[in-house]
């Protein structure tokens, strides 16, 4: 199962307690933050998100609503003396930022920080439960996009079936992976007797900052939860162009026409008090949107 | 008239939602930050103190919870276009800090940024309304501490008396700098008749993260309102000399020694909740003791 909790979802200023952009997808096993503007500490703390169980950090772009907030998490990490890895992949410059900022505090992280540039598309993480896919989006400065698609699940157990036929424990994650039951005497008993199938693998797509661009479509085809930016709404759309980003109607088209299942909008202007506006004009276009609200939990 | 207002009181990492270090100085013309920590912006739009009227921001050392805002307050003002320049008071390696993070963004700011190192102890800035000295503070990276001293305060006119003498208003400033009115018949009205004596001005001193340090008093000697910080209680005078800080009954002695008037209290440690045990604690050694409660001003 993979969700996303959101952070902040403000481009820019700060405004309205609406916070700079900052994601977190979580498997029952691993944390994976995505994007982390001032202030995501904070927030992690007060959604009660384990920073202990991130362990894999993507930047999009080294803007700093998307970023500045990444140095102060990684500061605490090493305050409360973490000892796991954490992975970080971002734009390369990141890395000298990092270093730069530790040697004037003559500061060393006390876990290991294993950095990875982001520099073409392709497959960048492959780990327990997921694999990570980066690809350009068009904006002022390199950025990326990222796909997260989780690997096979595991069958589910069903508990009164295994028990009825007297499958000893060990034997489960056989049962899982999809094997038969043998029984010591010779009795076969069938995998689907035992076991539920498992929920399909679910693909997660983040668009940060970007200018409409078709070139991203065959990146996040038929994406179950795409989150697209939309930092205008529909009737700037020549502003949005001049400043690299995109309107609520293109997210609605993009999402349209890459086959996602359902959409999740964002990076919103200080502009507005309130955003009823962006969902209204995204889902005029493409009707299955939800607005990423700080602190909602979205079931990819 | 100078007052500070508490933007963040905690140490290190961020609790019970207390937040970094940050103050902001104010007289009725000016206002002055005094470090910087993570999401000092957030806290100066929540207490509507406008950043358009901070000329000058002073950090005292370069500890991630002192300055990680400050990159960030900046980029703002510049999204904001803001054009007043800002004299910046900082460690030399904040400046290539700063210019890195620009470089990365490909972005410039709108406004000029004077950059200050600090390197000896003086007076740094001479402003309108104040004259600002620094000092080193002990600690384990190179720190230093700050005295705001305001410069001698105009008389007040008194309405009624100026009204009744038929004063023309263009005369104001010449009362309030201590002149006598000579009437256009040759009468001499003298200033005392016509203005209210000025407040005394005040010193405020701030000293940020310091192991207990007898060195500093004559710096701070006779201050109105002192800033001292108490990372640990009182129990833990070897672990705060080990990590270069102060326990509340040092901060006590350090205000009775230097005739400070006030003592503030803060950098408190992310272990207590609650703040009682170091208020109880400094005041049992300075009566006059606060605590730097974020949101609250004080009058120096």
């Amino acid at each position: 199962m993979l969700t996303v909790t959101i952070l902040g979802n403000n481009s820019a200023l700060p405004a309205y307690s609406r916070n700079p952009t900052a994601q977190v997808l979580q498997t029952p096993e691993e944390s994976f933050l995505i994007d982390c503007g001032e202030g995501t500490q904070v927030r992690l703390l007060q959604y009660k998100i384990k920073t202990s169980r991130i362990s894999h950090i993507f930047i999009s772009h080294l803007h700093g609503d998307h970023y500045f907030g990444l140095i102060a998490l990684l500061s605490s990490m090493a305050l409360q003396n973490r000892q796991q890895p954490i992975h970080l992949y971002a734009p390369a410059a990141l890395e000298k930022l990092i270093q730069l900022h530790l040697e004037v505090a003559e500061a060393t992280l006390s876990f290991p920080l294993h950095f990875h540039p982001l520099e073409k598309a392709g497959i960048i993480a492959d780990t327990h439960s997921v694999n990570v896919h980066c690809f350009p989006m068009q904006h002022r400065i390199p950025c990326w996009g990222f796909v997260f698609s989780e690997k096979k699940n595991l069958r589910k157990i069903d508990p009164v079936r295994v028990q009825s036929y007297g499958v000893p424990p060990e034997y489960y994650h056989r049962l899982q992976l999809g094997e038969d039951y043998i029984h010591p005497k010779g009795t076969i008993v069938p995998n689907n007797e035992l076991t539920i199938e498992a929920e399909p693998p679910r693909r997660y797509a983040y668009c940060g900052d970007t200018l409409y661009s078709e070139d991203i479509l065959e990146h996040i085809h038929g994406v179950d939860l795409l989150y697209h930016e939309t930092t205008y709404l529909k009737d700037f759309e020549l502003k949005a162009a001049n400043y690299f980003h995109s309107t609520t109607e293109q997210a609605g088209r993009i999402a349209q026409k890459s086959g996602a299942k359902r959409l999740l909008i964002g990076h919103f202007s200080s502009k507005y008090e309130t955003l009823d506006c962006y969902l209204d004009e995204t889902r005029a276009v493409f009707p299955a949107t939800d607005l990423a609200i700080e602190g909602a939990c979205f079931k990819v």
